[in-house]
């Protein structure tokens, strides 16, 4: 599949008007475009530009409402929970993760739980907005159900990521990842190549493993039974229960203490209901900040010096390939598949945008059909 | 191999006086004793009763001082770092839940970080302590090398577990898991009964899997390399990455928060210096507990009412097989290999106790020599 290479400023100046186009503020539009492209910097394409498409869809379903206010319908010192009522997710989770920091600076730690609200794009964005700031950030999301739990064959789970970010030198340390073994996102590229899915990835509506991605993908929309397996498996023989436990820590923070919708109701009968969860820790509740940042960052270098496996050229510690793919992406641009890009074609025509002004003149003979057409 | 089955109260008996021959208070040992027989009831006798002979030789090695006194050495009211200086796990982690515990109760949340420790026993222990008192508990330890993070060849972390309790009804959530995908003591059963290990789980000296169990643990001990993989095996593949970021998550809460030894440094020259940590959240900063309690019972209901997999007869939520083995267990006694009955005996004879009078006459023709001999 062939690509087009566009600037971050040109990719944010198309993102930034098509979300005052669907009827967001420009302060707003600003928000949501940033972490969309954060995504794409990090090289987590599956969650930044190509959700557009999703996000404008969500809105005319009526999924996700526009001019939603986020209400605060509990708060201490140390905690908030936030009533989405439906509106975009990047909004809300904004809004609840500056709280969580600011109340970690004077509390020294603080949770914000969110419910009724839609797609958040990546939670490592979120906990990374704590890690700007000095202080330990997590941020968690439930979603449409997708992990089946041990020994069951219905999706019960979201993919359910955790993400957590940590000051240290010369990068910060920066884990996002669903809980479980994959994304949908890589059953979808499978499906795309026509390609089996490697083994212990998924499961079919018995709860049989499976490598096909089209039955599996086809019996997840339509709630047969089957998705995808915990982090671990699905036997306990390979720590199946973890995962699966990892993603009841998700529910935990998002869907139970803001008592909104769990996965297993999202998505039902025209409404999202998606909730997160935010946790900001300021380490000077535990000493000298600069002392524990120093400490940790002095660990993550013995592990990036750690003797190599036979065969393998390099360990990473968590952060270093989005650290990588970012300075090389603001520099070089960014790739968008072309599929893609025909899909922002049409977004362009849809609202009155010259398509040609935003992204140029390009070749589409090699796209598919745009699922706008 | 054969049992001997002793009542919850001979085994508690044993071992209180047990630990007043090491020279701990009966208090001391009442709370030491309490952490092993929770695990042996909760049926992970990996960390039970057979530990009892391990902990003792720590002692008389001068690794675990018996008459350490916990020092807090920082403290606000959301949290606190305590030195163990070398003393026993259980006492200094019992200390630091209880303050975990008082400082959410009066501020919501807290986390204690807790540094030059020693084995602490099963995690669960501790974050089940939050959750008897209507709190989310969390409980964490790192521990020697044994992880051997993605594309290394030397174990950098431990096995460091999580554990997290949260109430509900009829039982409450009870999650305790190593994040490596098996913790060193199926690798030591698979040895024992000179059977391979099951594909995925250890990493030779080259990094390259391997399934000789005899093989890996010798690497272990001599550090020559090899390890035991992270939960989601040895390549990213199937997340890897991520059981080493839950690793990291650990060693965060336990060696960094406190200024403490990574698991790469601990027990090395005489030197424990294991580190833990403990969060403590009361729900009561979200709402209204009884129904953030009730709200996730129904969710742990549905779970456990989910349609099954092919063949499998019970789906489960996180702590049902513990409660099911502690009701068994205190009502018809535990199981206690002949060969931990063995050590038990030869302990005895070594600390002036009446064997018989603890532990009856056993016939000790299938046990294989104690490690005291």
């Amino acid at each position: 599949m062939s690509n087009v290479k566009y600037s971050y400023e040109q990719l944010k100046r198309f993102c930034n008007d098509a979300f005052v186009k669907f009827g967001f503020t420009v302060d707003e539009a600003n928000q949501i475009t940033d972490v969309l492209l954060l995504s794409d910097l990090y090289g987590i394409e599956s969650h930044g530009m190509q959700r557009l498409v999703r996000y404008h869809k969500g809105i005319e379903k009526g999924l996700i409402h526009v001019d939603a206010k986020p209400e605060v319908v509990f708060e201490t010192p140390v905690s908030a929970v936030i009533d989405a009522h439906d509106g975009m997710g990047q909004l809300v989770s904004i809004k609840a993760m500056n709280m969580a920091i600011e109340k970690a600076k004077t509390t020294g730690m603080a949770i914000v739980s969110v419910r009724n609200s839609n797609h958040f794009g990546i939670a490592g964005y979120y906990a990374k907005m704590a890690c700007d700031q000095g202080l330990v950030g997590f941020a968690m999301t439930n979603s449409e159900a997708i992990m089946v739990p041990t020994y069951a064959r219905l999706a019960m789970l979201g993919s359910n990521p955790i993400a957590m970010s940590v000051p240290a030198e010369p990068y910060p340390f920066f884990f996002d990842a669903s809980t479980t073994v994959v994304t949908r996102g890589k059953l979808e590229i499978y499906n795309k190549l026509s390609k089996p899915l490697p083994d212990g990835w998924a499961l079919d509506e018995n709860g049989k493993l499976c490598t096909d991605a089209q039955r599996v993908l086809k019996n997840i929309v339509g709630k047969n039974g089957g998705g995808i397996v915990p982090l671990g498996g699905d036997t306990e023989l390979l720590g199946s229960h973890k995962g699966y436990g990892y993603g009841m820590l998700c529910e935990i923070f998002c869907s139970i203490f803001s008592m909104g919708i769990t996965s297993n109701h999202t998505h039902i009968g025209g409404k999202g209901g998606t909730c997160h969860g935010f946790m900001a820790i300021d380490p000077k509740v535990f000493g000298d900040p600069a002392a524990i940042k120093e400490h940790f960052s002095t660990f993550l270098q013995e592990l990036r010096d750690a003797p190599k496996a036979e065969g393998a050229e390099r360990i990473y510690t968590h952060g270093e390939k989005e650290i990588l793919a970012y300075s090389d992406r603001l520099k070089n641009g960014i790739n968008v598949n072309i599929n893609t890009v025909a899909e922002m074609k049409d977004l362009c025509d849809y609202l009155g945008m010259d398509s040609v002004e935003y992204l140029g003149n390009v070749d589409f003979s090699s796209a598919k059909q745009s699922s706008y057409k």
